[in-house]
C-alpha cells in the first residue's frame, strides 16, 4: 500500500499495533518523539478479541484527550490547547454498549437455572465518573487510537515519514538487542538498542538504531523470545526470561454472535453455570451482538470430559451454549467472530533487558479473558511506562530511578490480576478447590462473594502501586528523612500510588463546572495540587510556598532543561486561559510541572488577582469548592472537595500528582511540607547544570 | 456548483437556512416528508450572528441525537435503531464554551467599575441537565445541523434530489399563495400552496406546489410581505399582518473578538455599566473570541447622546467599548465579526395564512439579543410546528385543532419573550422608567434582580403552553367532561403545558442508567409514560390498563393508519431491545404512540415478563426507580422519581408526554383515567376508517 521506508534511527521503537503498542504510540507521539511502530498484521483488527474497556481505563483515555483539527478564525491563538472536543474516550463510548450490572444464573434445587444473585459491574464506592464497562470490539478500540494518533502526528513538528497513524505493517521483527559503548559507534551512548524487522511480504530487512524498544507483541512476543537468549521450547522459550505460572486443561470457545432468546438477561453480563454441561459468560456487545465465553467440557456418566482444543469448531461450541442455555431457547444468527483458548495465568519472569527493551501487555502477563482485564492492563502498562521514559528522554528523569520503576509498579498489578483471575477462573469453570460438588459443581455464593469483592480492583481503580521513590509512603527515604512529619498528614485521604478520585469544582477563571481529574490533559507534567482551605488561615503559607516556588532553591527552579524542551506537543502549563499575557513575563514556566490551586473559602468571596504569584498566573487552574459532590455525605457542605479529601480547612496541603494521575505525594502546606517536595522530586528528577534563564 | 434543479411538487417548502429553517428541515426529513428547502444565501454563516443555546434546546437537541453511520457487521439488525452516537448536541458542545455564570459590573461610590453581584445562569431550582449557555457561532450551529441533515437525507426512501443537505442555494422566494379546491386542478386539494422561486445568479424561475409552506426566512421575512398583500412601508410591511410593538432608538454594536485585557471576568458573561459611557455586555466564545454587544450612547455635558446607526463604525465601537472599560485595560486583537443594531420588541399580528403558510423564528418576533434567547425559540418554533404538520400530513391529526395551536402556543412564548425583552433591555440599556439616574444612569438592583427572577425562562424551561386540546389544563373541555376528576391527580407535580422534567431510571432490559428524558427519541410519537409504584398495589389497575390498550376502543386501536406509515425514519416504538421477535406477533404496533412503564418496586424483585402484555413487549422501555437524584431531598429514598414527580406509589398515574417533550395530559391510573386519554387524544386526532388489521 506504501512505499513509505522506515529511517535508521528512532526515538523508540514499538513492536505490536495491539492496544498496548497503540498505547504507546499515541503517548510517545503526545511526548513528541519519532517512534517506529510496526506490526506483522497487515490490517487492523475486524471483529472480536478484547472487548471490556473497564472504569479506570476510559478516565485515562479521557485524559489523553482528543486534539481538535478545527480551524481556528484568525489564526492559531498563542496558549490555546490542540485538545478539544471528545478524544478517543466520546469516540469509543459512542461506538460501544454499557454494562452496569452482571446477574449471575445457577441452577437451584427447584428451576434448571434461576437468576440467583446479581451485583452492579462497578458499585458505588468506586468513586469513577464512567461506572460501567464499555463494550465493542478490538478493531473499534484500535481505530479510534489509529485515528488519534494521526492527528496528532501532525503537530510533530520533524517526525520522520510513517504511513498513515505512524504504523508500519506487514512488518515483523526479526531480532533485537542492546549494544554495548563503542567508540567507534557515535550511536552505542545514545541509541544502544538495534533492531532488525522485515517486511511480511517483499521480505526487505532493516537495522534501525532506537534508543529504546518495546515488546507489545503479545502472549509469543518475538521481543521476549529474542531478550530471552533461548530457543522455541514447548510453547515456552526457555530462555533467561521465562513465562511463570501455570496453565489449564479447561478449554473455552468464544463467539460474536447475533441471538434470538427467550433469556431475560441476554442484555447483561451474566454468569450462567449449568448443573452439568458447563459454564458459559455473555456480554452484551454493540450492534446487537453477544458474546459468549462456553466452557468446552461436560459431565458424562458422571465423569468430567472436556473437548479437545483442535476439535472445538464454532459448530461445537453452539452446541454447547444451547445446551447451557436450557431451558431458554439460544437460536443463532449471524456470527461476527469466533476463537478457542486454553485458560493459563503466567508472568514474565522479568519485564526487560538492561531498561533499554521493556515487554508490556500479554508479552508480560497472560491470563483468563473473564474478567474483561487483560486488554486494560495492558494498555496501562505502556501509559505507565510512556511518561516516565518521557522524563529521561528529556533529560530530566534519573534512568535509574525511573526505569526500574515500571516493572516495580506495573508487575505488581500483573501478579494482583494473576491471584484474582486464577481463583475467579478457577471457581468459574467449577473446578476449583473450593467448588462444592465435584465433579462440575460449583460454588455458586463463593464465586458471587468473590465478584463483588473485587469489584474495585476490576474497575481499575485498585491497581495502587507501592512504595517507591515516586510514592511517598512510609518505607520509602522520605518517610525517614528530615520532614518525615510533613507527609501525609492525618486525616487527608489523599494516598500515594492510588489514583487521585474524582471532584467537581469550579474553575474561577470562567465560572465553568469541571472535574478536578481532567483539567490537566495527559501532558507529561506532574501536577501540583495546593488545597488551600480557609483562605484567611492558610494565606501566609500559601505565600510562603509561592515564594519558594520563585527561589532556585525549588524543586520547580532545579529540575529545570533547556527552555525549547516542551512536555509534550499538548497544551503545557503555560497554556492558561489568560487574555493579560503581560503577566506572563514575571514567570518563567517549566513545562513538567503545573499549579492547580483548590481554595476551600467560597469563590464569591476572593479573586484570583489575590493569590501570591506565581499561583494565580496559573490563571485557568484556580478552583473554588463549591460544588455539591454525590460522594459527600454532608453533600452540600462548604468546600465539599476539602471535606472529601480530608483535607483541613485551618491548614490545606499540597498534593503532587503523577502525569499518569496517580497520586506521588500528599506534604502539609508548610515548609517542611515543600522541603519534602524538594526532596521527593530530587528522588527521581536530574538536576541539570544551571543555565542563564531565558 | 451544483446542477440539481427542484421537482415541481413537495410535501413541505421551507423558505430560509438559518437556524429555524434548518430546525423546520431536520424535523420534516426525521418525520420521512420530502422538502424543499430554498435560502438566500450562497453559502452558510461564516461568523458572528446568533451564538448563545439555552438549557432547554441543548435538551431538545439531544432529544433528536444522531444517525449513526458506521457500517454494521452482518448487516443491518431488523429494530436496531439508527439513532446512536452524539448527535448535533454533542458535536455543538464539542465546538462551543459554556457559561455557567454570569457577573455584573456597576460603578460604585468607591471604584469606577466593580463586580456588584454574581449569579448562575441557569440556577439549580432549574432542573436540567445541560445548566450552562453554549456559545459558538451560528455558522458552526448551522453546520451541525446540515451534518445531520444530510445524513437523515440517505434513510429517506423516496427523496428527490437535492444538493447537499438538502438545500438549494442561492434562492430566493418571489411570491407564494394558497390556491383554492378547483376540480381542474387536483393538486388544490392535496397541494394548495403555490410559490414562485428564483435562482440567485441565473434568475430562473420556478414554480413549485406543497401542501405547505414555512417561511423561516428572518425579520424582513419576504414569506410575510407575500402572504401579507401589503406593500413596503417605511421599514414595515403595511398589508395584512403586521409588526406589531415598539422600536427604541438605542443602537448597539455587536463584535467578535480576540482582547488583551486585566479585567478579571473576561471569560464570563458581563453586564456592565459605565457612569457615563454606556453599557457592555460580554460573552465568552469558542477560540477564544469574547462576543461585545457595545452601547453606542454617551453622556455629554448631562446629556444622553445617540451614536446614529450608519455612523457606528467598527473603530468607533472598539472606541466605546475601551471607555466603558475604563479603568481596565482593553486591547483589541483580530476581529472575527462586526454588525450593528437597533433594539425593538415586536411581534406578527398573525402567524399563518389560512394554516398552510406559516411564519416563524425572526419572521414573527424580534427583539433584543442582550437575553440570548431569539435563535433558541425561533428554533423551537419550527420544532413545535412540525411534529404538528407531521400527525396532519399522516392523516392522523385534526388539522383544525392541531395547526392553531402552534401559533397559541408558540405567541404566547413569544410574548412572554418580549415583554421580558422590553423590560430587562430598557433596564439594561439604563434608560427604563425605573433607571434610577436618568440619564444615563441604572438601577443596577432592579436589573440583577430581574435577570435573577427570570432564569426560568431564560433557560428555555420556562416556556409554557396554556390550556388546549393538547394540554389537558382547567378550562379545557376534558376538565368539565365525564372523567375530569380522573385529570391531574392530588400531588403530581407534572403539569400539562410544561416540559417534562429530569430524572435518572434503570433501564430494566440492560441495567443502564438512562436519563427517562432522552429515552425515546424525536419520532414523532406520544410517549405514554406509565408510572407503576408499587407493582403489588397497581398490578390491578395496570392489568386494565393493558386490557385497555389491546382493546378496539382504546386510543391505540382508534387512531391507527395504515400499517406502511411510520411516524418517522428513525426507531419507532417497534424499535425494541428484544431478542425474541416471536412475541410481537402478539402486539401490532402503532407507531404514533409508545409506551414507557416506570415500576417503583425494587427493579432485582420483578421481571418485565411479570408485567402485563403489551408493556412487557416495550421491552426496553421498562425502568426501575432507584437510582440517586440530587434534586430529590431524600435522594436515597426508594422510587425517587416517583417521589420527585409526585407520584403517589400505590395508585401511581399515566402521563402523556407529547412528541416535543411537553407533558400533555396526566391521569390517574385506574379506567377512569384512560378513559380520560381516550378523550385526549379524540380531541385533535382522527379516528381513521376501520381496515383488516395486518
Amino acid at each position: 500500500m506504501t512505499d513509505i521506508q522506515p529511517q535508521k534511527v528512532y526515538d523508540v521503537v514499538v513492536v505490536g499495533g495491539g492496544p498496548a503498542g497503540l498505547m504507546a504510540s499515541l503517548c510517545l507521539t503526545t511526548y513528541g518523539f519519532d517512534i517506529l511502530h510496526i506490526d506483522e498484521r497487515p490490517c487492523p483488527t475486524t471483529a472480536g478479541r478484547a472487548d471490556g474497556i473497564q472504569p479506570r481505563t476510559i478516565e485515562v483515555l479521557r485524559n489523553i484527550g482528543g486534539i481538535s483539527t478545527a480551524p481556528i478564525p484568525g489564526g492559531s491563538v498563542v496558549g490555546q490547547s490542540p485538545i478539544a472536543g471528545g478524544g478517543i474516550a466520546k469516540k469509543m463510548i459512542s461506538q460501544g454498549v454499557r454494562v452496569y450490572e452482571v446477574a449471575f444464573w445457577d441452577p437451584t434445587p427447584t428451576q434448571k437455572l434461576a437468576r440467583t444473585s446479581r451485583a452492579p459491574s462497578c458499585p458505588d464506592f468506586v468513586d469513577v465518573v464512567d461506572n460501567y464497562t464499555l463494550l465493542l470490539h478490538q478493531g473499534l478500540i484500535e481505530n479510534a487510537f489509529l485515528d488519534e494518533i494521526e492527528t496528532r502526528r501532525t503537530l510533530l513538528p520533524d517526525a520522520s515519514p510513517t504511513p498513515r497513524s505512524g504504523l508500519f505493517r506487514p512488518y515483523t521483527l526479526q531480532d533485537c538487542r542492546t549494544l554495548p559503548v563503542n567508540t567507534s559507534d557515535p550511536l552505542s551512548r545514545t541509541h544502544p538498542v538495534e533492531c532488525v524487522i522485515e517486511h511480511g511480504s517483499s521480505k526487505a530487512k532493516h537495522v534501525i538504531r532506537s534508543r529504546y524498544l518495546l515488546g507489545c507483541d503479545g502472549a509469543k512476543s518475538h521481543v521476549r523470545r529474542c531478550i530471552s537468549g533461548g530457543e522455541i521450547g514447548d510453547g515456552e522459550w526457555k530462555g533467561k526470561i521465562t513465562m511463570q505460572g501455570e496453565a489449564t486443561d479447561i478449554v473455552w470457545g468464544v463467539l460474536d454472535a447475533r441471538v434470538k432468546t427467550n433469556f431475560p438477561d441476554i442484555k447483561y453480563k451474566c454468569l450462567i453455570h449449568s448443573k452439568s454441561e458447563g459454564s458459559i459468560m455473555i456480554i452484551p456487545r454493540e450492534a446487537n451482538l453477544v458474546r459468549f465465553y462456553v466452557q468446552l467440557q461436560m459431565t458424562e456418566g458422571g465423569k468430567v470430559v472436556s473437548i479437545e482444543r483442535d476439535k472445538a469448531t464454532q459448530d461445537i461450541v453452539i452446541a454447547r451454549a444451547k445446551k447451557i442455555f436450557q431451558p431458554f431457547d439460544l437460536e443463532f444468527g449471524y456470527v461476527d467472530w469466533f476463537s478457542v483458548y486454553q485458560i493459563g495465568q503466567r508472568i514474565a519472569s522479568q519485564y526487560t533487558l538492561d531498561h533499554r527493551i521493556f515487554l508490556g501487555g500479554d508479552a508480560t502477563h497472560t491470563h483468563s479473558p473473564q474478567a474483561g482485564q487483560g486488554m486494560n492492563i495492558s494498555m496501562l502498562d505502556m501509559y505507565s511506562l510512556t511518561w516516565k521514559l518521557n522524563l529521561v528522554m528529556k533529560g530530566l528523569g534519573k534512568p535509574e530511578v525511573l526505569l526500574p520503576s515500571y516493572e516495580h509498579e506495573r508487575r505488581g498489578v500483573a501478579e494482583e490480576l494473576l491471584k484474582f483471575d486464577g481463583a475467579y477462573s478457577r471457581l468459574f469453570s467449577g473446578r476449583g478447590p473450593d467448588a462444592k460438588h465435584l465433579p462440575g459443581g460449583v460454588d455458586a455464593e463463593k464465586f458471587i462473594q468473590m465478584f463483588k469483592q473485587n469489584a474495585f480492583f476490576t474497575s481499575g481503580c485498585g491497581a495502587i502501586y507501592f512504595a517507591n521513590q515516586l510514592n511517598a509512603l512510609p518505607g520509602t527515604r522520605l518517610l525517614s528523612g528530615p520532614y518525615k512529619y510533613a507527609f501525609n498528614p492525618r486525616g487527608v485521604k489523599l494516598v500515594a500510588g492510588q489514583r487521585l478520585p474524582t471532584g467537581r469544582v469550579t474553575r474561577v477563571a470562567d465560572g465553568n463546572h469541571v472535574r478536578l481529574l481532567q483539567e490537566v490533559k495527559m501532558n507529561g507534567a506532574f501536577r501540583i495540587h495546593i488545597f488551600a482551605g480557609d483562605l484567611e488561615a492558610t494565606k501566609p503559607a500559601l505565600e510562603g510556598f509561592a515564594a519558594f516556588i520563585n527561589s532556585p532553591a525549588s524543586f520547580f527552579e532545579r529540575h529545570r532543561v533547556n527552555a525549547d524542551v516542551r512536555s509534550s506537543i499538548v497544551d503545557g502549563p503555560a497554556a492558561v486561559m489568560n487574555h493579560d499575557d503581560r503577566a506572563k513575563t514575571t514567570h518563567t514556566f517549566n513545562p513538567f510541572f503545573t499549579f492547580l490551586t483548590i481554595v476551600g473559602t467560597h469563590w464569591y468571596n476572593w479573586e484570583i488577582a489575590d493569590l501570591p504569584s506565581p499561583l494565580r498566573l496559573y490563571r485557568s487552574q484556580v478552583y473554588g469548592d463549591a460544588l455539591c459532590d454525590p460522594h459527600v455525605s454532608e453533600a452540600r457542605t462548604n468546600a465539599p472537595l476539602h471535606h472529601k479529601f480530608g483535607i483541613d480547612m485551618q491548614k490545606g496541603a499540597i498534593v503532587v500528582v503523577r502525569p499518569d494521575s496517580y497520586v506521588g505525594a500528599v506534604v502539609e502546606l508548610s515548609e517542611d511540607g515543600w522541603l519534602g517536595l524538594n526532596d521527593y522530586f530530587a528522588g527521581f528528577l536530574i538536576e541539570p547544570p544551571k543555565k542563564a534563564k531565558l
